[in-house]
């Protein structure tokens, strides 16, 4: 039985005048903070922000790191070299650990973006990649994934910290895996079913797949999304049932 | 009299396929790169390559932070908020120095390229915001400039190391400014000009300008370019002159 | 005395996943829509979307043509070649027009954006390359500005239809120009304010000024903003009291 | 038998301070032009430029539509919806039909480049998303591409003209498709091997595969390569040598 688990969201995903989710409401929630650095979403001056309010609220820093593609905010594959996407992880790394740094921090772990999270939880050479890049920059960060992923393999071979996640909002297969975003009832919108999910997920490690079966995913990161229209009052209202259960929220990362 | 004189150049400033000027040579010759970090030229499998073979090389890195203008190289200027150009600087400095430490090193210095650098020279308020970004990323880092402008009396001022540099190849107003580069002969091409040029303001600091009188510069660095054809070899030429006149070339960092 | 009034509004403002403003409630609203073109904001298929809407509702599709800068929304000054500039609004007339003609119309007007607009109402050599690519591109295209800016002169200097516009929420100078958003006040947000000031300069031609004074600004057409909380609201009332007003509403070009 | 054969090229793929080939050389050579559209390559005042030199030598203008995506030429697979795709294809074929306008011609065919190519090449749904952009667009528009590619299958059952090309200097599977640029051979570089193969594709419409069969290609337009050392000479070389054996060189669009 879990006893302490994290919240994590990602954060600071809109660039120049365009905003996406409400950064302050969820770094008063979460205690990790997955940082888009640039790349699919976050300009530098939303980055300083976000790692210095996160500083202040004492939220991990996470490095979302994502595909080079702002009109696509990283949710479509690119058939990048491997060599060329290692480099490109380091340079996202490097950037937001300079504001996570200057803010009075560092960077504390990675996690993927989108098209990338998904491409390096199920194929060895992206997430060997992306572990690469993340043990090169630093060896004590951590990689935040899905379980049982390609990612959090590659990470563990590597001597990195590897940390299972489940997403409080998404459908499951029995597979453990997640439903995709195209199939109808991928994405639960009913607050008292993710409320509800989050606890037992929190609590029992499972969480009841489309089928109605019991899986096992036994997260020590819980995701709770930002991006939608009143996705800060979700995540608050997950936070305070898991602490009115008696859970503790902490970041996965020693402070 | 100056006894060590530091050789810089503007590396690593192509992007994906295009290329500019011959980073490899270039690191044979010069003893501090100004290393492109993305916003007007460079990505990061270039800076990652020029990052690693600058130590190989013994060369010190610095972070040639620009504009966010790949379209114009950075050299149309741009009225950016100082705020948001502290962050950028940041971001700049922060990714290059990811792969200056993956390669065994880590940035030295700090020189704003193209526009930036103009605008840096003449206008404090720009100064200081590079400045800070450098000094809150690492009070160690110097700042590399035009003497007796802006930038290096801001560095000054905020307690950073402020290093002169002299161009071998560019013509200078009797007040020690650049003949702004759309003036006929504001660049010279001429190889023995350059390195007769280049002598002299090692040897003695001062350089003939363009009415014929001469200026004081006291550089403690050259700026050679690299963009140009032949530049690598003319580059090399001022190296030999230099260590034929006796003088030793050395970064203007302690190594 | 006016009679017939239009009025446009800035459209087709998000990028990728980022939105910025309700395009479709003010396509209900407005008479001519200025579609950003990509540079600044917009994308191809915000562009073809917004395109294919004010064909189907009536409304007249303008170039909104701005800088190169998706960070900065166009709104930053940058200080480019009057010929790559022409040759940046050209290629922005051409990718609107592309969807204006598949959509069932074409391109009718020019409206630079931001700190374009800006820049090419005060500035003459900004001004002509603006004209210069609109008439290259389509000399029935007309050109929408600040009423006696060097835009409009330019335009008229060369044979094009300049067609001056007002703002319903921004405060005046006593000659004529806005007050810069910077200023306090500059920015009106108060509906009724909107409403009445928008009523006086279509019927009258005039507008109060920030010292209270009476400046004449003969617009034929009003811009509404979108890309403020409550702004379609509004744009609906200003639409609503002008055609009570018996005034009719329509695009300043011909259908 | 083959009488005419046209040469294409891609051209205009420098981008701001970058060049890659010698447009100016090819443009002399070649009958008919593949320009870049901003995508993945070239910028207005390039694709101005082409254009009007284009013109100005009689060369047909196609528009080689791409990827976004500049880091990596478009050369990378994007998974991007083919809605998504066909709004990107329209945008570049706008863009560049301005040019070729204001310059005294009109875009006459599409090309897609790199990745995309391949793609278009061999997944019926890119094909047909490419397809209904351009015929959206200007149904008098040709497609040019692979023989018996899914791009010329879509091409032809929506009514445009599907033309066959092939390569001078690329190794061919006994199917008629190329050899991956990665696998050694690939490539071909020597000029005499270049000249022959293309001398008997214009004249027997076959090229010897990379087993020593003979493989039917029939192509009605030779593509020569511009971005490699030696380029524009080699295809001057192969111009030449098409019309000493008798052929006449000439855009397959009509004039």
């Amino acid at each position: 039985m879990t006893t302490a688990i994290d919240l994590n969201a990602d954060l600071g995903e809109g660039f120049g005048i365009w905003t996406l989710g409400d950064d302050d409401a969820l770094l008063r929630t979460v205690s990790s903070a997955n940082v888009a650095c640039g790349f699919h979403g976050g300009d530098p001056s939303i980055m300083r922000r976000v790692c210095e309010t996160a500083v202040a609220n004492q939220v991990a820093i996470g490095a979302q790191v994502g595909y080079r593609d702002l009109a696509g905010f990283g949710r479509r594959r690119m058939e990048i070299d491997p060599a060329d996407l290692e480099a490109e992880v380091l340079y996202q790394l490097g950037a937001l650990d300079g504001f996570a740094r200057v803010a009075g921090d560092r960077v504390r772990y990675v996690k993927p973006h989108g098209a990338l999270y998904h491409a390096a939880a199920g194929e060895p050479e992206i997430a060997r990649a992306v572990v690469a890049a993340t043990r090169a920059f630093d060896p004590r960060l951590a990689v935040l994934g899905l379980p049982d992923s390609a990612l959090l393999a590659a990470a563990t071979d590597a001597g990195l910290v590897a940390v299972r996640e489940a997403f409080a909002d998404r459908a499951y297969e029995p597979t453990g895996e997640l439903v995709p975003r195209g199939v109808p009832g991928a994405v639960l919108h009913e607050p008292d079913e993710i409320v509800a999910r989050s606890l037992r997920l929190a609590t029992t490690g499972t969480v009841v797949d489309r089928t109605g079966g019991s899986v096992e995913v036994r997260p020590r990161s819980l995701c709770v999304h930002g991006d939608t229209p009143g996705a800060a009052a979700i995540a608050e209202r997950v936070r305070r049932a898991l602490l009115d259960a008696g859970l503790e929220i902490a970041p996965f990362v020693p402070g």
